[in-house]
């Protein structure tokens, strides 16, 4: 009887990647079959893979995307923030280096009385995760009952707590096959998964950075725009208003590579001083979750608004009410000298004059992760201060021996290799213009 | 170090399915390394099966056909038959209904001194293999040590083996694969897995019989037109001669469907008294068996050279030969109401005027298989003397209560429905025209 039940459910999905292999249709109930089943262990791998291939070769429409999107949301737990007053934004970066926007932009937006409710995790990259940069303050805890969490969020706008219950488990698992069988890169499958978990963190609008470029994982702002338009059009399917900023990644954003130096940077661009790009990003982002909150009537007001919590000092202490509501010591707000810091900090110069030309965004992050900054497997221990400052970016003039970048490092073993690492990855021509956007495209 | 291998082999088989997924051609080192690490369980399912569905989209060309099919071949035993004197010549089929061509063939060709080494199975179908067939002589026995098997082959030139030794075991996974993740109709893949088990049973020339039509795997002649060439060109690629017969499956070949029954016809076909299709087969396979095999100048010479041995009698003698060598009571070929009979010999009747249009040959092999002709499963029993004999083929004039087959049953209760089975897979219409050839096309 047993064996007859798998049989059966093996016959259905080879039918369903034949259908798809054939250029064909997938219907809701057959995708919603095939993710419960997969996830639940009774439909293979290798079934599976098959068809991840077949949608390969034969992409899923909208309507597929957005019936993916959704089986695999209800593949897990969703978060219920129902009893948080007011429209629950949430913003989602596809990913980069030195990306310290949802530690300015938190603040910031809440501050104008939007709601800030962020469930964060540790996650293998660069540098930490928001947990482990929030981490810098000493004392600070992401350990909350879910009443404390809802209370936070309802009394002073923002809260972030640890990842709860399982979210998208169908897509932990297929992205898990998706890595090990060349089939990630199919902008269908590539938006579900990253709308499925926001939808699942139970988010009502969503606000996108796309990042494009060279340290990002869309290489070109065709491929960029294109998973733009998916993950909008996906999150209109399903009833989540979604707008996405498609931003350069071709370098790394702000100055910043490591935890407790981008919350630094973070703190400097709450009080007004910190690097332009980074500052204009989190405006062009946060004018939209602002509007889309209901807390601005466009993009333009939402701006200015959020100008005004910088220039009237309440993002920097909405920062600090936020730290010292989950535990944090807030003296390093006041003084960023208190913050976790390295015993070497090494200029890196310049060993030829001309233009910046480009600055390998992916590579400046692998080598702030070897300064010990990220975790590479799930193992790894974080050292919170290190990291790279980079002093000159793309479009910058230097002359030999200017200081293009500073290596914060708590191990003077590795300093020799981090800063040849650092050279061979700053590119120097004679006559470089730099004109590559900030802000590339707005799908909404 | 363990992982680490095993790493090793997961991220190499990804840039492998990557490669294909990319429309690039895989090096013969890369098709063996996945074939060999497949075969040894180091490659999971589900990157070969990610792979064999990048292979369905971006095919394979003519060299990584043949270097599949030679990889295949060497992941197991191979069969060496450099004992047997003379050039071995195989001839397969692509599989079909009421197909006695190889009870035919063998001793007609083994009547002009070319050596015929079969290894045969059992396996799943409408009726048993040739050994099932074979042992519808009383006490005819396939086991023997191969010192007889090389003897017979050389004293009498014709023998048939129980399979021994594991032939392309590698094909045998893969098959598994392909059937269960919609990856089987690639001509690349198909023609490899055919070939791959000829070659490693040891034979110098192929002759391969592509069916063409409903109750055969390749639908249309242009199908198996392009599967006729794959193969011939991977013989072409390997070092084996090769040459392909493209033949009608539209109808059942013959008139006897059924192990006992099929026996008799080609006791009758070898006696001079066999259908007319069935007869014409065998002359057209027969003679580019001969002529590869260097019995002959040319076909047209194979072809009166084989004439002769039904004229001579050499041919039913060499059947006897062959069979008393192997133990088996040749009693039944003097007289073939010696063989094994069914109990039920019931006449199905037209049910209206007209000519015959269409039998649809799969449905008949079915209905022969539940009266008990073939395998289901491998522990179905088989009765060798059940089956079913067309009186009517295609292109004949009916009329209402001619018989147009007999149903031979053991068992009075699935008579009616078997009745009622084969009048519904009869298409009788006023005014048919058949012209529909038996050859379609030689591919040499």
């Amino acid at each position: 009887m047993f064996l007859d039940f798998l049989k059966t459910i093996t016959m259905r999905m080879y039918d369903l990647i034949l259908k798809k292999r054939n250029g064909n249709e997938l219907t809701k109930e057959e995708i919603n079959y095939f993710v419960e089943n997969y996830t639940n262990g009774e439909i293979p791998d290798y079934q599976v893979s098959a068809l991840l291939m077949a949608i390969f070769f034969q992409k899923m429409n909208g309507r597929e995307t957005a019936d993916l999107t959704m089986a695999m949301v209800n593949s897990g737990d969703i978060l219920d923030l129902s009893e948080i007053e007011g429209i629950k934004v949430d913003k989602h970066s596809t990913g980069g280096v030195g990306d310290t926007t949802t530690l300015v932009l938190g603040p910031m937006v809440a501050a104008l009385g939007v709601p800030v409710a962020k469930m964060s995790g540790r996650g293998l990259g660069h540098t930490g995760g928001t947990i482990d940069k929030l981490e810098s303050f000493k004392g600070f805890s992401v350990e909350m009952p879910r009443d404390k969490f809802i209370g936070n969020v309802n009394n002073i706008k923002i809260a972030v707590g640890g990842q709860t219950g399982e979210l998208a488990p169908a897509d932990k698992k297929l992205y898990a096959l998706r890595d090990v069988t060349a089939t990630v890169d199919n902008v269908s499958l590539i938006a579900s998964s990253i709308m499925s978990k926001k939808i699942a963190a139970g988010a009502d609008c969503i606000v996108l950075d796309v990042k494009v470029g060279e340290g990002a994982f869309m290489k070109t702002p065709e491929a960029a725009q294109e998973l733009a338009a998916e993950m909008v059009s996906i999150g209109t399917n399903v009833g989540r208003k979604t707008v996405a900023i498609i931003s350069d990644m071709d370098q790394p954003l702000g100055l910043a590579i490591g935890n407790a130096l981008e919350v630094e940077e973070a703190i400097d661009t709450l009080k007004g001083n910190g690097p332009k790009d980074l500052f204009e990003l989190c405006l062009t982002l946060g004018s939209y979750m602002v509007t889309l909150a209901g807390a601005a009537k466009n993009v333009e007001e939402a701006r200015e608004k959020l100008q005004e919590t910088i220039t009237s000092g309440a993002a920097i202490n909405k920062l600090k009410e936020f730290v010292k509501a989950q535990g944090g010591d807030t003296a390093c707000i006041d003084d960023t000298a208190l913050l976790p810091k390295a015993k070497y900090v090494v200029p890196v110069m310049a060993d030829t004059d001309g233009v910046i030309e480009k600055i390998h965004a992916e590579s400046i992050g692998l080598i702030a992760m070897e300064l010990g900054a990220g975790r590479a497997t799930k193992e790894s221990i974080i050292d919170l201060a290190v990291g790279i400052v980079l002093n000159k970016k793309r479009g910058e003039k230097v002359s030999k021996g200017d200081v293009i970048a500073y290596i914060h490092s708590n191990d003077e073993s590795n300093i020799e290799k981090a800063k040849q690492d650092i050279l061979s990855n700053y590119v120097i021509s004679p006559n470089y213009v730099d004109n590559i956007p900030l802000i590339h495209h707005i799908v909404d």
